[in-house]
């Protein structure tokens, strides 16, 4: 097992789908930071099941509970721990999964790897762990505030409904003005449309979140393992559902000649350092450059459908499984705020990481 | 700075393109375990510059050098150092670019976070660096072998030209068959004809490496944060040049419904637990399932181009660049060798953190 | 800050003395150990305030809830998280010691570092954060009992008063039989009374705890930087209180000659490789050698005495503060139960790593 | 194996005593440092063998070479890498020892943890490793000279004679006026005598180090677990034949009631905080507050002696050793070098990872 993500601002999270509570402890924070716990209460209100209709009609309050590390409103330095107690995890039955193991999800690796598992909902592999990420991340968003750094993720994809339009034309505050969380309102509407279809079905459908990160200084990022994309890169893996990552020009870029992909270098009018293109999304040997940072993120159809599927049990024997229950028919719109809270926490790391490299 | 990486099979690299040697500590290697230079050294010469005249023309023996660890041919667990010399590290001018910012080179990043850089030829943020992670992972993947795991990678794209046959219909065996490594006779042809193109125009190209693990047994990887995916994808993305990273049915697979992406178990006449497709990339919940393990790697265009190009230098001001000596048109086959070291170095990490996980 | 102890045994402690709760995380305990809530409330119960009359009056249940990692009596290899909520976290008046520095506190090196402090009978500082240890360390003491290994702890010294008999003479059966924890009745007498001295004296005194280890396997420990004492060093040295750590021989034995401290090995009846004398406490070259392992752990007396005392306040103006409310005279008899979940910590630890060494 | 020690300021160490090198990899440490070979040279030549007739008669020169991290006499934040050559690694005759468990030496307990064994002089069990610490602490020291703090050590003790002086009535300018390295002349010719007189019956003597840190600001340690006195002690106790670590008061202070130990604060004329007492050694909570730190390392006397002594091989039989070559009778005036560079090292790391705990 390895729950503890973060060189100097670390997390641990715990916690399963269907135990009392989930939870992470946040080390390394900063003493002096101002944090409320509505900041935190509002950023797991983004992530929150039954917030709209189509996204998971369970009805969760997640309701976050501050058990040490921040004092009169400050964090003093200490380890902060953030609980939020998980509803009725006794009141449902899991007979038909015990013994099943669900298709694409992790039931038999599980099994196989810990000689047990707890079955309920998933358990730990279950996506209810990112409770614990989305609350860390709002403290570490707290702490990037301080250094002027935003962190605009949106859904950029579902199915095959691309918003195909450059970040800088987006008007980054009408992310939450839809469902979906696509900036664009025309290509919002298909998407709904097409996850509405996809619920319809008793199917589900994949897509991905860009995420756009602006106010970063120069120098963040720790070569040559621990480079700013590579640790982006591994954060955005770790979130459930993750398939690929991309920065900058991405797939896309291995088409282009160096002499089209090259960024340019140039001194503005204010004599800062600026690049005319940003097919380095931001990065150059692992190290922000000033630029903006973007990223794509792509997340796989959710495995749990419901319709019946062929599969095996413990015992090797094939059986029929049929998905019950309210699940998401599309994760993106609550990946979203995943994704910036993976996003906040790494910046945090590196902001702090930054600070012992020179003299 | 960070140059280790892994949690018991761990690395350490260190070197600058034109100090003296560049050279890696492995710590964790199991004791016990029968290895000679050779091996070592005939992973290095698949990396080697000058090996075919779509590389790099440069001649560099790159003979390595073991200074502790191994004893009368065997590992004794204690750290093995291994040291490749630079060759010629003296004999260049690189007044022209002292105080340049090389365009998408890290010129300018290493200069602002550090306040100095070494700049020949690229310091620590050339790509000479794998040097030290290809010696390593010859080990890591001699003790794979007692594993029954190999690692085949090769060069599935070059800039648009794209092998469409899905690797089970590849002999792994023909990949060094052809100097670009790619095992299809007849794309490798159009790829190194391609190639051939971007350094007669004096320009460069990028493409894609798709490796592919057969052998790993089920259980490797450890969530929620050091998923086996999560771990390849940051591996893949520290690779100097590397843009995106994908598992399974990565970024394409976002269009599919659920119904048609889950991998539905059965069991086969051995008894063995299969699934009947793999887009799960044989991974799921961040842990091998016993299924072939494969991904995508995207690496940009070489950002070294033998045509002028405008930048600025460290005092802000313009300045026309133009890059000199022996460079390679596309890093394509050089980087086959080192995704494959980085593969086995995060698999065998995860070998030897599985032997931890059951009473 | 540091929170975490371990590399593949790992806790994360939080909580501060006078906040809502104390918990803690363990990350890497394997799967399939059986595990009750009352083997680690029995632990805890060592610990607890107010089990005589030599120790601080409070009263505190300190009853443990498992939110985490156990599922129908067995660990899941996910993390295990443990809290005890703290009782009358709010009746308190702390207004004496908001901004006044405690002699041979931690207020001041707190606020010096982090520019602020949770000034509540110590926050973080306070030993009440060893609660999360204790009862971490009764998982690990649960593992542990797997591969045969066990602990005792006991008060081998209270101010001169010193335990002189080998620990072979002594009856480990008898250390929980008075209350001071020192397993000869008539040296524990005379602690009891030297313990009851200082605490009418409106005073406090130091000691020593001698802790055994039997069973353990040949081979723990990982060179050269985490040897088997040095982790037990470090750990003991983390807890509050602490000012020495010795092992085998110790300080006493550099008065030798290398020719008296040697310990020559035998062969026993059963084939058995043993030392005829063990000066080397267990260990050689930071590796157990199967013989019994033995450290004394030196606790200086509790600062907190209720005598008044001149001391500074937060602006630097001298102050008379005057120790309130109700402490231990002598933290031995509580620090037994600590020592051991330290010390079992450890050996977890390095159970677990060793099994990645050899092929 | 654990061959890497810090976490911001970090070195991985490599080499057996009669491999081709010994050698450290600097990870951490920050740009803009000026440092010379002589100043890592210097250091050694306070290491090395043959420096006076106590001390073992082998000739090593332990030349340094700088691989890599330093360019143009800066350090550029990348990692550094020093090597020094061992010399006639092949020229002794080891068949003596080669099946032999040689008494309170690792022989026995590394062929068991790893199966195998460099048998040479010691392999990675030797104090030869030490070479790569020392070449490492220098390089640490000079970056806390930037902050103003220095580390005296001296032996204080040589079998039962004891230099009971307080450390501030010692002239640390005359710690290497001796070859024993005791400032004080008069204690320092009864020790000299003492090793002269073991050295002649072919026997050892242990003794103690004490080591004094000035000038290190307040804030340094991170509680709980890394607190500076349990990270010093780790990486005292990690080095070769030390078998106990006190600070402040240490097993002393144990005996004195609290209102005796207690340091009470005070404001001095400019305004400072100090404390009229310094039984805490400096460290209060784990963390540094402004005083004087001050600690004693117990080293056991050296385990080769050149008496004959009875042990078994590794069959279990029963054989008669004698040491031959050439030996330190008392480890003592060269581990003075290597608990300074311990030192540095421990401080330097937390300077770095004190940067960031503050907003």
């Amino acid at each position: 097992m390895s729950n503890t993500y973060g060189t100097l601002f670390r997390i641990t999270t715990f916690g399963e789908s269907h135990g009392p509570a989930v939870g992470v402890v946040i080390d390394g924070c900063p003493a002096g930071l101002a944090i409320s716990i509505d900041e935190i209460q509002t950023a797991l209100d983004r992530r929150r099941p039954g917030q709209s209709d189509i996204t998971t009609p369970r009805k969760e309050e997640d309701k976050v509970t501050i058990l040490s590390g921040i004092f009169e409103g400050i964090t003093t330095g200490t380890p902060i721990a953030l609980v939020v107690n998980n509803k009725d995890q006794h009141s449902h039955d899991y007979s038909h999964i015990q013994h099943a193991f669900r298709p694409s999800h992790a039931d038999y690796t599980y099994t196989a790897k810990y000689g047990t598992r707890d079955y309920r909902g998933g358990g730990r592999s279950s996506a209810r762990e990112t409770v614990a990420r989305v609350a860390a991340g709002a403290v570490a968003a707290k702490l990037l505030q301080q250094y002027g750094i935003t962190i605009n993720g949106y859904v950029s994809q579902v199915g095959s409904i691309k918003l195909r339009k450059h970040y800088s034309k987006l008007d980054f505050g009408k992310i939450d003005s839809n469902k979906v969380r696509c900036p664009d309102g025309t290509v919002a509407a298909k998407m709904i449309g097409l996850i509405e279809d996809a619920r319809n079905s008793l199917d589900t459908i994949g897509g991905v979140v860009t995420c756009v990160i602006q106010g970063a200084p120069v120098g963040l990022g720790e070569p040559v393992f621990d480079k700013l994309h590579a640790e982006l890169g591994k954060a955005m893996l770790s979130i459930n559902a993750v398939k690929g990552f991309e920065y900058g020009s991405g797939f896309e870029g291995v088409k282009l000649r160096g002499s089209e992909h090259n960024d340019e270098f140039y001194t503005d009018a204010q004599g800062n350092v600026k690049t005319r293109t940003n097919h380095s999304g931001g990065i150059q040997g692992g190290i922000s450059n000033g630029q903006d940072i973007y990223f794509n993120v792509a997340f796989k159809p959710v495995a749990t459908i419901l319709q019946p599927q062929t599969t095996i049990n413990d015992a090797g024997e094939e059986v029929t499984l049929q998905g019950k229950g309210r699940h998401d028919p599309c994760v993106l719109p609550r990946a979203v705020p995943i994704v910036d809270a993976m996003a906040a926490l790494v910046l945090a790391d590196f902001i702090l990481r930054q600070k012992a490299n020179k003299v």
